[in-house]
């Protein structure tokens, strides 16, 4: 299958990457790595063995790459006026737009430009970082949720699934996209704006308990933001927070991107992780307060950003 | 009046000082500013004149001061749990005790080890801080409310405003220092902690309009929660919470106190002025819950002071 990555960053170097070593055709749009790409191919150092491929087709305009069977969206939401002009390039009658991007509003936008038809979210547990140019480092998970944004489970959905997995990313797809990025929220909203905020790991945050009550406090107001949208099932608040609690526990010292880059004085994927899940709990009558007040203490430290 | 001050900060230092030059027979407990204050005396810097006390009654034990007619507790609330020790070698059989330190809890605490009829609290709205030894800086305001424990208008706090007064600081005896009390705190909890907590001044704050709107939400948190106190009468939360945000907005790019102790990595006064204030309002079944999460995120910082 040809496919287009748009948005080489950590996420779509490594998934890329995966994919061209069990032989898909893959095309990458390039900025900051395409000179070391050239030269020297691209390095994956990952925690289930490093590799290498010596030739990578990498490109700085998305209309090199010209029309594509799959795009893959990898890039950083707050990059999203980019977006459809990027994307616009690879498309073809028949071909289909998977976003893996943060939060909500990705295949809202792909959707209004191109058709619904065309739209699959997926949703990435992914522990990766770039390092030098030309190298990207997989620290650990990978798994991916993706189903389509109209809803309900297709041929294509489950057809990429099978691709993701014969690439060595564990992949399955759903029937309930909506629910199931809300259920990545659950994670987000708290741990990516809790650790950026104070600069503190999960670890460290958790170790604090009146902080991981505000954890959980975090996770039960967007689960409630959650089951006010058209789930196909609700989520169980307690059970689900409990959950998340626990499997964040076993993250030994991991920091969320948004405390990497917060750190590191970038912009924040504020809209997509907050702004839009606070405006669609607030459009059924869900109020977030703590959502809300972590937003706005982010929102403020934006001032000093790039 | 023979006077000790117990806790010669810049706040101890500045109103012993204006009670010294007007007359009082002032004593100070002092530790970093002992030696320079021996050998040169006390200067105060002050936007209202500066003057020079050459010759200072400072002390480094509170037994060498003897007893005296009232003490004047100026010390940071974090060095509570020595209060008492400092305080008791100053009692004889009439000495009143005025608190003016921040927050709630600290007559308690007096009232508790000394009996309440000895107890007043105060409240004291000055900017000021330390320089180098045996000098103070005195940036505005300083006037003081203040009242007894035990609740009235007595000779006693109508007696000490008059000499406040007389020492050129602005000074009113109130009947309900519960509610003083609180009032300072609709300050106090929004804008010590928030600046604190982003490390930025005031005026950026309120140039913030989502940190503004949180700061009217914490603020009419707080005025609920002092609602449900002993109040001779209710404060009206939308008329005080827009006086004291049009109060703040005078504020030249102020830097409150718990922002300057965070940046220097000292302790902050969080029992005072939010772990009590939450306790109170939940002994009458009033939450906080964005003052409790403030709370929660200035305390982890704790962590990482001395």
């Amino acid at each position: 299958m040809k496919i287009g990555i748009i948005g080489s960053g950590a996420l779509g170097l490594y998934y890329g990457a995966m994919l061209q070593r069990s032989g898909q055709d893959i095309h990458f749009l390039l900025r900051r790595d395409y000179q070391a790409i050239e030269q020297q191919g691209l390095q994956v150092n990952s925690v289930n063995g490093d590799f290498h491929l010596p030739r990578v087709a990498g490109y700085q305009t998305a209309a090199e790459i010209g029309t594509v069977d799959l795009v893959i969206v990898g890039l950083k939401t707050i990059s999203n006026h980019h977006l459809i002009d990027l994307v616009r390039p690879l498309l073809g009658a028949e071909t289909a737009i998977l976003t893996l991007q943060n939060g909500l509003g990705n295949e809202e936008l792909l959707a209004k430009a191109f058709g619904s038809e065309r739209v699959l979210g997926g949703i990435a547990f992914l522990c990766s970082n770039r390092g030098e140019p030309g190298v990207v480092h997989h620290l650990g998970e990978g798994k991916i949720r993706l189903g389509e944004f109209s809803g309900g489970l297709s041929q294509r959905s489950q057809g990429l699934a099978v691709m993701f997995e014969a690439a060595g990313i564990p992949c399955s797809a759903v029937s309930d996209l909506c629910r199931a990025r809300w259920e990545k929220l659950v994670w987000n909203i708290p741990f990516n704006g809790l650790c950026a905020l104070l600069n503190k790991d999960v670890t460290d945050l958790l170790n604090h308990l009146p902080s991981k009550k505000l954890s959980r406090d975090l996770m039960l107001e967007v689960i409630a933001g959650a089951n006010g949208q058209p789930l196909e099932e609700p989520i169980d608040g307690a059970e689900f927070s409990e959950q998340i609690i626990n499997f964040t526990e076993n993250m030994d010292h991991y920091q969320p991107s948004m405390m990497i880059d917060r750190a590191a004085g970038r912009l924040l994927e504020l809209e997509a992780i907050y702004t839009i899940p606070l405006q669609r709990a607030k459009a059924v009558g869900i109020s977030m307060p703590k959502v809300e007040m972590l937003h706005t203490l982010l929102d403020f430290g934006e001032k000093d950003s790039l």
